[in-house]
């Protein structure tokens, strides 16, 4: 026997993940009542439970055991054997995104937010119906509603996912050994990340790009150090390949390519396709409802996350843009206090992205192709961790800080960044373009020593042409 | 046979630390002619030789050992048997050290900077004579000179360095055995970092400190966390106490000391003396130049590095203040600044400061009890490590970051933080308070997800009473 029931609230969040959450409580915070759908078992989303939280997870996990291999012996640390206990490796991250989606279950209690679980239906007129697992369905009526309702992996048309042989993130996340050979379809942040744990465990690891390059959209250089590193380290990087078809078996999966007009073809026992993804409309019937939709089936939004229907909101990767929880976050910020009836909005001039690969790759603003084509005199400035202390005492010298600033003005146009620890280091850059800060601002601004944050300074003066470490 | 020659520059530089060899480099790219002046076999001074530098490789190698000998097994790396080869790691020390210092003679070719290699003194009229290990005088003349003599480590009169069983930072750095037993007088930063080395390797690790607590001067709550951590990890922490006498063998000493009244004493094979460090200055006769003093001794400057002789300007440990390399460095580039006839000053409102211990130590501008003490009206904001999602994933949740604010205008008046890589972290906040910015600024900048970094934002938040994730 099932039921129906009506509830209300000031604003409903459809989805848990890290915009969805967060606007929760940030609308929480602003004094409304809160309920957020979600029909997964936890909360979190796609971020905390089979995206950046279990792939930092293993990616560090790996990053020990890969230091250990390759370099204890120089630092004076003496190991009789070291091998992967998979299972242990499995279970500990298994253990970190339950402390997170834990976490945000205590958050949603702390304020007073209601977890609708079940799967969320968005009717008109504010009103999502919740139907949970046991067919009961409890309609919502919101005065406001957020619809953060995330991406899903494309599929490839003659590639599906079977979780078993052929992979998405999902499924990459757990495979039940270290593979023979790891094929990774898509040479972008995921299949990198990935293919770099499967790598550091023992895999072949081989990375099928149909573009040009790996990472395509970031800066030149970043791009050229990082293939040099990355195969380097042991991938097998195959840029400018388009994948052409695929047999799978029981036991493993054949991948049909094709570069220059030759035809390629990998022999592997598993396959990750990592080729996008693209914003889930699940429970939103776009057409039905009159909800306007971009060119790439995102939810159309303005600049303060509104979409064509009065008081529905989107934010995360259903609108489009970079596919990024701190962007689906501060979207999920900024739509609660629009709600507030607050002056605020959106803008990505100082969107930083983050690669966590071994040197990381951290970025923010334009790339120097960019700011070349169109037409504005710039200037470069470069460091590299070669030539920084604290880098040299732990013994991660790869890798440089880039700057591009208006030529004129000195403004930070962009900073592309690969080397250690730089996903924390950007931060300081992120910061300065938030005020619409010069190279000087950073150059003329002590930084402790040691630190691989020397590295930014140096490398903001090299823009100015007076790097002192250089 | 010796000679007696004579030379010019238009500035010379007394030492080659990291305030000498900086401000000899922003000189030459100013366009000066620059000697700097040096008696120890290389260039680098006590922070690259015998300082920051080896100490970090040390801190590095050691924190890995750590690692393995205490989280390897969560993470599913399973070691055999790990053992230390301290031969091995004093050698990659011994390496890091020369490819800095072997850096800075590139950076003085490639800036034609002359190295006067001898024991400089300085005369009266701008002159210093440089006598070479073969007795060889050359008489320097310079425009300006520049004194970045350093420091040197402060002896107890009952305890004077041997380097054998009583060691400074030198001798602490090149013990030839871990010790059974090291006792660290002196609770400060260089005692907990190589206390921290020297635990990890294997030695029980004693540190008596005079003062109520360890770290003086930091923030109530961090030297709280910290002194809790360090305790936790096996250092044994004796505050409040004073040491009185010592018996020094051939194999070791016993410290006498008196804690509220109460005799105490510690056999140890070896003692590490670090209750502080005073100016050097050896070579330069303040009496016979008129150079004036300050209250400890240090040469006595103004914001512009200027000492009371025309044209003869002080840097670094030798001018007081806090005793850091990146000042040094700082107050360097203003000293050849101002020579070249620019409008700047030297201020010390956002000096960063960093200990090195695991987890790291940073702090700028005040404490919350100084604050308190001013009587200004503040407000506090603070995000625990163990809520933030990457620090999860690397399983280092320990500590926090904090800010202190005005309450009215919300300008950052300090931020201290004790955590995972929070050295680099700081960097934000320095930018941050160079900008007269608040946590507001930070709050509201978008923080790369998931980093260590977010920590800063949400204490920042926390400041403002609305952190998302606590």
């Amino acid at each position: 026997m099932t039921s129906t029931t009506s509830q209300t609230a000031d604003v409903l969040v459809l989805g848990g993940g890290p915009g969805g959450y967060v606007a929760a409580i940030r609308a929480a915070q602003l004094g409304f009542s809160v309920t957020c759908i979600e029909a997964d078992k936890t909360l979190g989303g796609t971020c905390v439970t089979v995206g950046c939280i279990p792939s930092k997870a293993l990616l560090q996990s790996s990053e020990h055991y890969e230091w250990l291999r390759l370099h204890a012996a120089e630092h004076g640390v003496k190991v009789e054997g070291a091998t992967v206990d998979l299972p242990a490796m499995m279970a500990r991250k298994t253990d970190v995104v339950a402390q997170n989606t834990k976490g945000i279950e205590f958050l949603f209690r702390k304020n007073k937010i209601t977890w609708a679980k079940g799967f969320g239906t968005l009717k008109t007129g504010n009103v999502v119906e919740v139907k949970d697992t046991d067919g009961n369905v409890t309609s919502w009526q919101g005065k406001h509603v957020i619809i953060a309702t995330g991406s899903v992996p494309v599929q490839l048309p003659f590639l599906p996912f079977d979780e078993q042989r052929v992979l998405s993130n999902v499924g990459a996340l757990q495979i039940p050994e270290v593979p023979k050979h790891l094929i990774v379809i898509g040479g972008g942040v995921i299949g990198l990340e990935l293919g770099s744990v499967w790598r550091r465990l023992g895999a072949k690891v081989t990375v099928v790009e149909f573009a040009p390059t790996i990472l395509p959209g970031n800066d030149d250089d970043v791009i050229k150090e990082a293939d040099k590193i990355l195969r380097k380290q042991g991938l097998e990087i195959h840029t400018g390949t388009k994948v052409t078809g695929a047999d799978v078996r029981a036991d493993g999966v054949t991948i049909h390519a094709e570069k220059d007009g030759a035809a390629l073809s990998f022999d592997g026992d598993y396959v990750l396709v990592s080729v996008g993804r693209k914003p889930s409309l699940s429970g939103v019937d776009a057409a039905a409802l009159g909800l306007a939709l971009g060119q790439r089936g995102e939810i159309a939004v303005n600049d303060q996350m509104r979409t064509n229907l009065p008081n529905v909101f989107a934010i995360g990767d259903v609108v489009g843009g970079k596919l990024l929880a701190h962007k689906a976050e501060d979207e999920g910020v900024i739509a609660a206090e629009v709600i507030a009836g607050k002056p605020v909005h959106m803008h990505y001039r100082t969107m930083p992205g983050v690669v966590y690969t071994w040197p990381e790759i951290a970025t923010v603003g334009l790339t120097e192709q960019e700011v070349k084509a169109s037409g504005r005199a710039y200037r470069v400035g470069k460091f590299p961790f070669s030539a920084n202390g604290r880098a040299r005492t732990m013994g991660e010298t790869q890798g440089f800080v880039k700057f591009v600033v208006d030529k004129d003005s000195d403004e930070i146009l962009g900073c592309h960044m690969i080397g250690p620890h730089v996903a924390d280091n950007l931060a300081q850059v992120v910061l300065a373009m938030e005020y619409r800060g010069s190279a000087e601002d950073i150059a003329i601004t002590v930084h402790s020593h040691p630190t691989l944050s020397e590295t930014v300074k140096e490398a903001a003066l090299s823009a100015l042409g007076r790097a002192l470490h250089m």
